[in-house]
């Protein structure tokens, strides 16, 4: 990809390599009646997606020098969390979308049942990872990271943010009364909570001192809101072939996106001036957290 | 209701409103945007269902002298686990059900998407509650409990045993390799192992000695199966005005069923010895349990 760092490149590949392989071995294959379930989390879960958060979470716990285990087992969880998101959001009754990663959605894989179930099971099962012994030695950490991750997932976060967007979309009369504040609001719930769980995780498990995990939120907070906005430039302006799911939706049903309100142009300016925000938030960092710094231009560039 | 002891009518009433404050301050009422989901969160778990579940939680809490707040919280989380899978199960995708609990059902009162969130909310805020401060001071105590809820929940436990289930009632061919052994272990998947978490709470809150859990662990076995025997009897037998939900579908389905197994008589036997069997455990607890052996009566003699 055109502008990112050779460093970058090569810690993606491997920590998505890494986490790919903690999935498998986290959801196993099984042969009894209920398999079904299984195959659906694992096709949900497996061979796909940019592992963004998987990748901030392995990022921030290399800076805190967690050990490698307990970082791709709650690294996986996050992945877990987040495809079961992806699993439910598509769905007929509410973002009914067909195609996700360039493959058929879960329940176009499957059927409906089997998706809403997968999702339920990939919940589920994030949580227990997190609740492990081998997670981490001590108890407190892991049930602080169930604690935080079920905060930003639930009705105050992802959750809550997924219903406050589609009833947007659904009703016209609350259409009209969207500003840039009330967008900023949805999307730090729907997405920007997890990314700030996925940056705060190393942070929990190193321990880290209250400082240094609120310059990680704050940084979370600007990439969060950054990747959204390209989120909504790339419904626009985005190649369908490089995208793996469906585009131009936005418009087609008249949703109030960062681009509707503010046009293209200063829509990409607010991304690019959240992206320097959140660097600005790293330099308590010095030298440690070059990768995350990286990562907010490779946020800004992506294509997908 | 006949044959129900004094003191089981009390304690059902009282634990009942106990668990009802509780998720009431639980899930609370919000006016933000998203509180739509709330709004379907306190539907579904508010003022009804037998809260089978909480009383199990609380009656054995109360043998190892559980502190009530701690009780009530873990009692409050299962509930809210369970009507996430009530929720989930009564989807148009799953068992399409209009009823429950004698009102529609929260697909039909709200919308799928709105349902589909409740659930996924609801099963997100068990785990939150579980792992918080308030519920134990001791973290191994917490990570114990959310780690046996999730592994009863999850693909292995309850979302495997629904998975299961459909996969039974879609396929005549497999329908027919169904005996009692394979109706057993789905049913144990389905609801025996949340049954059995309810009941290992209260040992785990109390960091009960590992015989004490075993007792209860083979109670709760043979409980809930008695149960799911009932269940199947109602749904031929039951008053369709009492129970709230609708009846009559196994048979209009052709499903598989301890009463199409073996019998109305021969399955109402199986559930009378699995109650006794069920109450032989309880042995090692002299008059602490109480209660416990009248809820075996009561699960036996109900009529919804």
């Amino acid at each position: 990809m055109p502008g990112m760092s050779d460093a970058l490149k090569a810690a993606l590949r491997d920590r998505a390599d890494a986490v790919e392989s903690t999935l498998d071995l986290l959801i196993p294959e099984i042969t009894d009646p209920e398999g079904r379930v299984f195959e659906a989390m694992r096709y949900s879960v497996l061979g796909g997606g940019k592992r963004l958060r998987p990748f901030l979470v392995l990022t921030t716990a290399e800076i805190f020098r967690v050990a490698e285990r307990s970082a791709l087992r709650t690294a996986a969880a996050v992945e877990m969390l987040h495809c079961y998101s992806l699993i439910h959001d598509d769905l007929p009754a509410m973002d009914n979308d067909d195609l996700r990663r360039g493959r058929p959605t879960c329940h176009r894989q499957y059927d409906e049942a089997t998706a809403i179930l997968a999702g339920d099971a990939l919940l589920t099962r994030a949580f227990e990872v997190l609740a492990a012994e081998t997670t981490h030695a001590d108890p407190s950490v892991r049930c602080q990271l169930v604690s935080e991750l079920a905060r930003a997932a639930g009705p105050h976060g992802m959750v809550g943010g997924q219903m406050f967007d589609l009833l947007t979309e659904r009703h016209g009369d609350t259409r009209d009364a969207l500003d840039v504040a009330a967008i900023t609001r949805m999307h730090q719930m729907k997405t920007g909570r997890i990314i700030g769980f996925s940056c705060m995780a190393g942070a929990i498990l190193g321990k880290a001192p209250p400082q240094l995990r609120q310059a990680l939120q704050a940084y979370a907070h600007d990439l969060g809101l950054a990747f959204q906005i390209v989120d909504d430039l790339l419904d626009v302006e985005g190649d369908p072939a490089t995208m793996g799911k469906s585009q131009g939706k936005d418009a087609a049903s008249g949703k109030v996106t960062f681009v509707t309100l503010l046009g293209l142009d200063r829509a990409r300016d607010h991304a690019r001036i959240l992206g320097d925000q959140a660097i600005s938030h790293l330099k308590v960092f010095d030298g440690e957290a070059d990768l995350l710094r990286d990562v907010v231009q490779y946020v800004l560039d992506r294509k997908s």
